[in-house]
């Protein structure tokens, strides 16, 4: 089944050209220098690249971008920043779901979704894959491996293996830049509604808060810390939980955007107004988040600049390029608007 | 360039099996029965359709799905549905925005995306294209009927050309159910943002609206017909005009969730609480509108499903089939949660 891969990267790389320009010679565009030209025209020939106009396959040109559940408004962030990147290098951006989280739970080989996206892997000419907040179960990772289809992970679950490319967000800092937020508006009860303990991303926010409760000499009140999945039920029951204590916070760092519209929820219902009687900070700044009532000030995090450096950086990977670093993290921001302010 | 095409679906076709047993021969999966293997494996013989394990290049098995601008959170609902579909036929799903709206404004050929876009899609064995609420520019079109790749529009902007298949939601009776849930409540001044007044889906809403009002037997007051586009901002902005009338209305129907977004928010800048002094139903129900707060009551259109819908009707055109019809409109559905009270 494994066989030595002719790609539009590998070509380009053999030729010293840019995929883009492969990209030309293939679709016959006239933009392209002779000598190039001839060039890359004898590698294909070569190589035997299969080609347009003639008898056989069309080569596809593709770059495989992979989400547990398509179930999320950020997916289309993501996806935003891959697609442009990818289509300006020629190819395509395949999206699937392999819902590990439902069929695939405990599954060596990640359930019957997982199992389809890799059937079809395997018959297509990807350049590479993208694995959003998603561990492959073991037997799926040696399959993509044996495929020797370069891979990059973004945000991922845990501790990173250090030999696989990955790519996060700023999660400790935009975590402190969230609380630090809260303290500067005069907040002494600030509550955190973490996502999974287990998660990578939601320790870094949680030390982020604790480090800035610290900086601004606040006590760490362990009734104030709560663990969510970050969807907007758990922040709307921990919200809840937290409003209803004997001596309730008059600010909340909700992890999560989906959460804090949870906690928004949670709220209302006990006639509290935002910001007046309690503060809101989310992260991920979601394109809803500007539009919900009150906007909501939350930690920005690049999604669709994490989409589109994952795809470059499959792109170098596919040339056979050295990367700098195999972990980037892009920096997030706190982006205030109108559901914080200073406490009653 | 145009050839007779080989794809997994003409081959299923032929072979009178499904897309997903010509995938799993193509897989060399152990679960198809000795005889329809050997059918199959005489089509894939004769046509010299390329194989995995043999020289050359793998077939891809791709549906094309292509958004204007990949800025929404319902694009994510449409991407669900298409991709289960697709992946379960043991195809992958390409994702493509062709930004027609920026780039593309009035080119023929539609601007430098959507030209990479046909560009890479020549060189790829799609079995077909969905399109969403995109018309593509005269010349593109024409290049993609010279392709003669099947395709399939998902709520077009204007009256669907009958020879275009297309999919669209029942958006007159959403109009009319939106509209008579606040007059059943007791609102007797009920305004409405539509959408752009060129755009089809648009117009259904507002005419349902009228109907609605007809049936309850009030008054079609012009001053509270509004036009948006569809966003948050236009919702905000023809929300505040309405309630800054000398007789606001008791109650908005939208005409989109993102639209009540902006009005709830519209709302709330004036002091009024929602849905004790105002009632707002919005259209379409995205995944965000149950976590707004207070919840959004709203009409739900079935994303998932049109993509679902869209992917099934392409891989009955690819294998030959004859379609039923070539518009179908799927059900929307009233869903009432608490932005909606009797008037004040």
């Amino acid at each position: 089944m494994v066989q030595p891969r002719v790609t539009i990267t590998s070509i380009a790389r053999e030729a010293g050209v840019s995929v883009s320009t492969v990209s030309k010679v293939l679709n016959g565009r006239a933009d392209v220098a002779a000598g190039t030209r001839s060039r890359v025209e004898e590698l294909l020939d070569k190589h035997a690249y299969p080609r347009a106009g003639r008898r056989g396959a069309d080569p596809a040109g593709l770059v495989d971008l992979v989400f547990g559940e398509l179930d999320s408004p950020w997916a289309v962030e993501i996806i935003r920043g891959a697609e442009e990147v990818a289509r300006a290098a020629g190819l395509g951006t395949v999206v699937s779901a392999i819902h590990t989280g439902i069929a695939g739970a405990g599954a060596a080989d990640g359930g019957e979704p997982a199992r389809q996206w890799l059937d079809n892997l395997v018959r297509r000419r990807s350049e590479g894959v993208v694995l959003v907040l998603e561990e492959l179960a073991p037997g799926q990772l040696a399959r993509l491996e044996a495929l020797d289809v370069p891979y990059v992970v973004i945000d991922p679950r845990g501790e990173p293996d250090p030999r696989i490319p990955s790519i996060g967000a700023a999660n400790w800092a935009g975590g402190m830049a969230a609380t630090r937020h809260l303290a500067e508006l005069g907040h002494r009860r600030i509550a955190i509604i973490s996502g999974p303990a287990g998660l990578l991303c939601s320790r870094a926010r949680l030390d982020g808060h604790r480090g800035a409760l610290e900086s601004a000499g606040l006590p760490a009140d362990p009734d104030l810390v709560r663990y969510g999945d970050f969807h907007h039920e758990s922040g709307y029951v921990q919200a809840g939980l937290l409003l209803d204590l004997p001596d309730p916070p008059t600010a909340i760092f909700a992890g999560s955007d989906q959460q804090a519209y949870g906690a928004c929820e949670a709220a209302r219902e006990r006639g509290l107004r935002i910001p007046q009687d309690l503060s809101i900070v989310g992260f991920d700044d979601l394109s809803v988040s500007r539009w919900f009532s009150p906007p909501l000030t939350t930690v920005r995090q690049p999604l669709a600049e994490m989409g589109a450096l994952a795809a470059r950086m499959l792109l170098r990977m596919a040339r056979g390029e050295t990367l700098e670093t195999r972990r980037v993290e892009l920096a997030t921001e706190l982006v205030v608007r109108e559901s914080t302010a200073p406490p009653p």
